[in-house]
């Protein structure tokens, strides 16, 4: 997989993309990823990148000419490097909510492009070139910056190999539709609290029931929504009979 | 305010937090930033902060004690230095969903800690240690790095003085309830798409009326769950009726 990203602050993305999964990935034969200051495409001759709203207003917005272009440029590198798709993702706050299902989708790819947007706005015509819209959730940022980073991380860790242990990805929350049920390590008896003593038991049965019964409660009482009743076996249905009875007493 | 994060990666913090707003709000005397390696703490000759799950599973969890400690000492460290809030944040997809409430609420403290969780878990007896449990959204991430950035930034550009521009923040999505109108700079005609005639008429009432209707639309068409009649001002009011009979001709 290849990933380019279009940015104003390219050294943003060092620390993070380093030190994280994404810095395995990326020493890894299948993972390249590549930071584009747009700036460098600007035909401006002081380099400039934003201007006034037309019609007034508060704040600059990004123009459309160097985005456009670097996005031209990465676009053919990628095709001669041998690369087919072009998802072109822009983040916005009216875009589409950044979900599992949306990073999956990601992982599919083979080149993947994240234009990052300013914290001011930018010209509207920059989303005739984007294929997504996408939304970390209703709350404002400064830039795109922080979020692709997300998205690259959701997305990343989700690529053969790259976590180390392969059973880790299924269990999360989220791609089993229930949420983790909680986990204990050592000591057993930390300053006065203790494991619960199922963990402790050494029967595996027990010790798998609690965690479904565990899994599915958290989930009941804190994200109904996630629960989807035709994926759950028959005993899970049982467990979450039990849940519903124990946590509704007067029903 | 004083901002803590405790956290395996502190270098990852480095870039994003130096170029983003959240680095011209460290600029200013009223705002302080401490990444804590927690692994520092650890009373384990060889620095392990993490363990096997009891009970059988794959990964490692995060242990109680380098995270007790190392928040032990962050805590006393702000209250000799005269902080008095104590909200402790730990990042986690069972959580409730950060949105912009959330970063509301989270600066008008002056002393925020958050702790950064791993992508294999933690012992669940560290959550007896939090206020809040916060979650980006419906996604899985390889640590909690990156969503408190996310939170670092959404916070910080609140505080006062913090935005450059101080009519930039209020106008934004999600503080006045609409997702934006759309916006253009120049050129006028950008190879040959065209700024909407409207904002080059210098009529500033059509103007006004056209952005407030778009950002209506748009809201409508898009996250119908935003808008809250009662804020509306009455011509938004009428202004949505019109949206309405010219998105549902048939009714």
């Amino acid at each position: 997989m290849r990933i380019d990203v279009l940015s104003l602050f390219p050294d943003m993305f060092t620390g993070p993309m380093h030190d994280s999964i994404v810095g395995k990935a990326i020493d890894r034969d299948n993972f390249e990823m590549n930071v584009t200051d747009f700036r460098q495409y600007s035909t401006n001759k002081h380099g400039n990148v934003d201007d006034y709203p037309f019609g007034g207003g508060a704040g600059m917005l990004l123009q459309p000419q160097p985005i456009f272009d670097a996005l031209k440029a990465v676009e053919e590198k990628a095709r001669t490097d041998g690369y087919t798709s072009n998802r072109i993702i822009l983040t916005d706050p009216a875009g589409q909510k950044f979900d599992q299902k949306i990073a999956e989708s990601f992982a599919k790819e083979d080149h993947l492009t994240f234009i990052c947007g300013h914290y001011e706005g930018f010209d509207e015509r920059i989303k005739s070139l984007v294929t997504d819209e996408v939304s970390l959730g209703d709350f404002v940022l400064t830039g795109g910056e922080l979020p692709t980073m997300v998205m690259i991380d959701a997305t990343a860790r989700l690529l053969p190999g790259v976590l180390g242990n392969q059973e880790s990805a299924p269990g999360d929350s989220f791609s089993s539709g229930l949420l983790e049920y909680p986990q204990y390590t050592r000591p057993a008896d930390f300053r006065g609290m203790k494991v619960p003593d199922v963990l402790l038991s050494g029967n595996h049965q027990k010790i798998d029931d609690w965690r479904e019964k565990k899994a599915l409660r958290k989930t009941y009482l804190r994200r109904r929504d996630l629960i989807n009743y035709d994926v759950l076996t028959a005993h899970q249905k049982e467990l979450l009979a039990d849940v519903k009875v124990e946590e509704n007493p007067e029903e």
